[in-house]
């Protein structure tokens, strides 16, 4: 797809596909206002003030398409910066598609992905970063997710890669300066302010780097494997689980016949439910893949549930079961939590009194819900002890850390430069390609292919 | 449900199901205003104008849940007739549930099925012919369907209900006169004229009642039967057919195993296809219930496609063939086609020449889709001989057939009155329980039973 910026007039339905109460076609460019005049019947739609709505009559010539609510947005003062009309009609599908062909047929066409938000950039209404970030918050289902999309979208993160910009910037003047000043040797006294200017800028640059682990995890969810014998109840665990989801619950069939994935939002986190193929040894070819798969998915996770049966497992045996899933593990630093399952009002007591001994085992039944809501605390307790700070900026795209990485890596050269007493003439080139790759972030440096492949993978409507 | 008006603020998400780039939510209600100034953090929106857009933030106290347009409709120039808020936000599902939470946090409650259209029925702005048509216009999938629903959501169906009822009132007028002169004798000069207006006024209940057939053909699709001995090609015409169909296409699993229906919207006009069992006779048991299906679903058609095999049916065998059906079909109207599948570029002509001795067959490969247009355009032509003016009002609804079959009975016994010189006090009496009737149509007359009947099958958000 081919993303240089055009001054045709787009159109494209902007609300969810499918038929409701009301649907939105929206309409940009510098012809919006006069197509609008052609078939919008009961006045001049250019005519009218910004921001105002209208109701009347959209026609085809004398043929009557719907009764319809025009709001009106004018240059500069619109998503897009260019003169927008958006049309609120009857939400049939026949009618959606009668005036998208209306539009095409006065002259417009229709939008391609991400189209509207290309120029809302192109027109400079948002940075490269913030385009970004819209899909994001349209693509976010919880709580974490959605803030954080939120915060890149008003420019939280391009303005620590604007002062990040202006430090180097800075950084570049006090090099001239030193140029300037070269042969009254000041040299060294400089170099020792400019060393620390420049790992100040490192640190920053660091820590947006080190934010994508927690980013990644927050926009596709916190992934936490349920584990465990066969038959102990993992796949009935994570149907109870489902049900608790108030909020918006999303399946992924898993790419095994034993690896099943859901997205459950809870507590305002979204996590990312892996249940999987017992752990055994297995002569079972077939199994034996599911076992290896589940392993994988345990080393990727960052909560590993371990469940066991309460009614086939002595305090011994757990204690013993538990070592060897730890020797499994080989030492990676997920969070294990132990779950009990299977108890009923009958045994409680008796049971709770058994696995008392074992500190940190919560006891449920998954197929009757019960304290289930202990488990869901106990996750909630173990994620947030990572203390995610959300009112600072986390990267959660890897366009962006690959971007921030390269400025890294130039910065690095720079260290170098100013510990071996490289010539000022030779740092500035390397100041250059840092202010290059933290350009291409928010925008400022681009090209066809970056946008191309930016805005492709937005839906159409956006 | 229980559908009396409350004054209590209603809110909900008026754009289709889903996420999208843009989603609305419509608060409607004594309140709105106020709700909005408490969840709008850049103006008060009860200060704005009526049909202005504003931009700015959404917060639950400091919270900021979205960046949002909202549109203001102050009573009585809205939707319902009440103040109206509608928010635009990104159209993820988490920020739609946020709203609408935010909304109910503040004191809004969710809408019920239909509620905002209810509240326009009761506060005027519609009455209850034109609220059925809404809910008509979001459902129709055709052209013809739109323009029916269109023109009675517009009061052409009310507007002929309205000049029925003066006419009826002029003839209470008239009686009214009658009894004041009676003691003059002017009596039976006048019963001619009022046996003239009533006959008048059945005429027209008369046509409504008429067009109700033809309404519900095109709000249900005109049922099309394709028929023919087994493996003729039957279920590969009606793909091919589905793949014709540039519009909306939605399938229909029928409850047989045998029977499949699918909606296809050609040249304008819905089409209800049935997909049938071979017609043959048979001793499998599944199957003879698949054929008995066939002959219902044959004589509830207005169009039979009776499909042969070219290289399987002689012209002889074919004219036996069709006699056989018609014998089957007991004399029922349908509109018979014929046509001959699997002729192919080799056989063309031959086959041509063979079977254009029998006038109107027509030959089509459906596999390889040949001549399906000659096929499309007989269907059209079959259909447009029943000269439907969509001008002119046509019913679709049962309840308002229903309403007009029992005034037609009130004005039988009205002329039954007049011819045998019934007194005009009796005739009033009919006269109220026609204008009665009449009146259930436009909700002049009505009850929370009706309204909750109504209603209950809207949609929400609508």
């Amino acid at each position: 797809m081919h993303y240089s910026i055009s001054d045709e007039t787009i159109c494209a339905i902007i609300t969810p596909q499918g038929s409701g109460a009301v649907a939105t076609i929206r309409l940009s460019g510098k012809n919006a206002l006069s197509i609008g005049d052609k078939i919008f019947a009961r006045k001049k739609i250019s005519e009218q003030q910004t921001h105002t709505v209208h109701f009347g009559e959209l026609k085809d010539n004398n043929r009557l398409i719907d009764e319809v609510l025009v709001s009106i947005f004018k240059s500069p003062k619109s998503y897009t910066g260019e003169d927008v009309i958006e049309i609120s009609c009857h939400g049939s599908l026949y009618i959606q598609q009668q005036i998208l062909e209306l539009l095409i047929k006065n002259g417009a066409r229709l939008a391609k992905n991400g189209e509207f938000t290309l120029r809302a950039f192109s027109n400079g209404k948002l940075d490269l970063s913030q385009a970004e970030a819209v899909s994001d918050l349209i693509a976010s289902e919880s709580e974490t997710g959605h803030k954080v999309a939120l915060h890149q979208m008003r420019g939280g993160f391009s303005s620590d890669i604007k002062k990040l910009r202006d430090q180097l910037i800075e950084f570049t003047s006090l090099i001239e300066l030193e140029l300037d000043f070269s042969e009254e040797d000041v040299e060294f006294a400089d170099r020792t302010k400019l060393l620390k200017l420049i790992k100040t800028i490192q640190t920053k640059i660091s820590s947006l780097i080190h934010s994508f682990q927690l980013g990644n995890v927050i926009k596709k969810g916190i992934p936490v494997v349920i584990a465990g014998k066969p038959n102990v109840g993992k796949s009935t665990l994570l149907n109870a689980l489902l049900n608790e989801d108030k909020a918006i619950v999303s399946h992924i069939p898993g790419t095994t016949r034993d690896v099943i994935e859901d997205e459950i939002a809870i507590g305002g986190y979204s996590f990312r439910f892996i249940d999987t193929a017992g752990l055994r040894e297995t002569e079972d070819y077939v199994e034996a893949i599911g076992v290896k798969k589940t392993l994988e998915k345990v080393k990727s996770s960052s909560v590993i549930i371990y469940m066991f049966d309460v009614h086939e497992t002595s305090l011994r045996d757990l204690k013993k079961n538990i070592e060897e899933f730890n020797e499994k593990l080989e030492g990676i630093s997920s969070k294990l939590i132990i779950v009990g399952n299977k108890i009923d009002a009958e045994n409680q007591a008796l049971i709770k009194k058994e696995f008392s001994k074992l500190k940190d085992v919560i006891l449920i039944s998954a197929k009757e819900g019960l304290y289930l809501d202990k488990l869901v605390q106990k996750l909630l307790t173990e994620i947030e002890k990572d203390k995610l700070n959300l009112n600072e900026t986390i990267i959660t795209n890897s366009r962006h850390l690959e971007a921030l990485n390269q400025t890294n890596e130039c910065i690095d050269k720079i260290i170098e430069g100013l510990n071996t007493n490289l010539s000022g003439d030779l740092l500035t080139v390397d100041i250059k390609n840092a202010l290059h790759h933290l350009g291409t972030i928010s925008g400022e440096v681009t090209n066809e292919d970056i946008l191309g492949s930016i805005f492709s993978r937005f839906c159409i409507g956006k």
